[in-house]
């Protein structure tokens, strides 16, 4: 016979609701109340639910996600697949926005396991490692590198060669490419086999600093169309920045992918959406939070993991910016 | 003079981890260890940061936020909103995503509740309003209109009828109504407004149900061309949809906004980034997440509420998809 919390509340003497109430650690209970409650549901092996169990046991199944801006169209899918893994298995996730911010970053952990967090994911910039390295939770960094801590993030070297090959082998003779903030990883790591592969194949290259929006991409076609007007290829840092290269190539009417090819970086929903759709290096995002979650997991319940550093392979998406299937 | 957690430890003769870890409600402590904090935590009038306080009074500081999809493109800025507004007041926000499926948003609901949240933030399709009226805390719903929940949403009725005038005053004579799901309330008070314009001004419409996917926007564009190859104005029932008409039309050559004006709903990012930039209704999605989580905090904090259905402005945000300034 399954034992309910009736039969705890009889047992105990007590309502049903102050079972309840000490099973969800909500509201005021007296403490000989609790100790009750307690060893009524001892004595009859009483099971509450998983999350009812694991506040009884004084642990939590709280996951926190710390990422940068929910609202850049790149974390989104990233923030989902991290959510869809932890709510199989029980978990669930406090969430905040760091623009980046040292501060913010160092609060938002620190809040997050003052709320008994048993776990945290996190995509911090500013952040030393040693900070992270030393908390009391596992944590898991995504999209970021860090020799010392477990991390997941996708191939950004085969990412930049694969982007400059196919350019090259499209025809492209006169390629720009845009450089993204070199103090991030993934950007730097992107750009400098970009570059690496075209000076190997001797291809004629500028490049121009931009920032990830669509705003400063929209800056920066200006001056690239106005400086280089006999570009034929351009590189983006990512595919935002790629949309404000078509948009302007629209407003200048040159012809894509004809008289100019371009080629974004990360496949977000956009990329399909502009027009000529995209050409881009599609970056695992929605994988990249399912792993994370799952390396999280492991590392909570001490399982070995097979390697720290998780890297998921990232692949070219032909779409029609581009002259596909090369020349 | 401060008294800080060395002298609360000394005190209770522990270690300040211990206190530590009692304030934090984190690991296990014997029940003696923590009544003898808790003593020399009143005897000192030690005050611990507001979160470590909130345990202590065993209320927490955690807000849910149920969301039908964090990757749909409306709901970051709306989730950033209310993120921003609920970590200024010190909480926190546990999120899920419900894809609109009635037992996601029942567990999600209760699951929350188990971990103690003070309050909810839902935008919820297929819940009764009788269960979120019967929860033991306060919820705001978003998004959705309610007669007896507190609710913050659009006015959508101004929307429709807004985006309807657009087309009339710019010359179309032959428009297309996207028509949205309509058991979404939003999606049905724009539809019906916008046809009841059209109507009043005896201008000829037709409308095609579509899905608020660019997927299913280009499935409709091809029946849309195909069947009214005569059209000159497109209403769509978001910016999604209205990208896929844009898309279509640059297929067919069809030029916008000469030969034909197309106008979304929401003015989510891609609404700049696609071309021409699309007119479109602006939703205050921000602001009717930062609208909730300051009506969440009043009812929580027992204030009074001036009203419990914020409706919030929308406007006409004029860009290149439509002619501009009228005709």
């Amino acid at each position: 016979m399954t034992v309910t919390i009736k039969d705890v509340a009889k047992q105990a003497g007590v309502s049903a609701a102050t079972v309840s109430r000490v099973l969800n650690n909500s509201g005021y209970v007296y403490e000989d109340t609790r100790k009750a409650v307690m060893e009524a549901i001892d004595r009859l092996q009483y099971k509450p639910n998983e999350v009812a169990r694991s506040l009884y046991k004084r642990t939590s199944k709280l996951i926190g996600l710390v990422l940068p801006d929910i609202a850049n169209p790149f974390f989104p899918a990233l923030a989902r697949g991290v959510e869809d893994k932890l709510q199989q298995q029980g978990y669930r996730v406090i969430f905040g926005n760091t623009d980046s911010d040292a501060t913010k970053e160092m609060d938002y952990i620190d809040t997050f396991l003052q709320h008994n967090v048993v776990g945290l994911i996190a995509s911090v910039d500013r952040l030393h490692h040693e900070v992270l390295s030393n908390l009391r939770v596992p944590v898991v960094t995504v999209d970021r590198t860090a020799e010392e801590l477990p991390a997941v993030y996708a191939d950004h070297k085969s990412g930049g060669r694969l982007a400059a090959e196919k350019l090259v082998t499209s025809g492209c003779k006169q390629i720009i490419v845009l450089r993204g903030p070199q103090d991030a990883k993934p950007l730097y790591d992107r750009f400098q086999s970009a570059m690496q592969y075209l000076s190997e194949k001797n291809i004629s290259v500028n490049y121009i600093d931009c920032q990830l929006s669509f705003e400063d991409g929209r800056q920066k076609a200006k001056e690239l169309f106005n400086q280089f007007p006999n570009t034929d290829g351009i590189i983006a840092c990512n595919d935002l920045v790629a949309a404000a290269m078509l948009y302007e190539a629209a407003n200048r009417k040159r012809k894509v992918p004809e008289q100019l090819q371009v080629i974004g970086y990360d496949d977000i929903t956009i990329s399909e959406i502009v027009h000529p759709s995209l050409t881009t290096i599609h970056q695992p995002t929605y994988d990249m939070g399912i792993k994370a979650a799952d390396m999280l997991i492991k590392l909570i319940n001490n399982e070995k993991l097979g390697t720290i550093h998780e890297q998921l392979p990232v692949y070219l998406k032909e779409r029609n910016s581009t002259v596909n299937g090369g020349i």
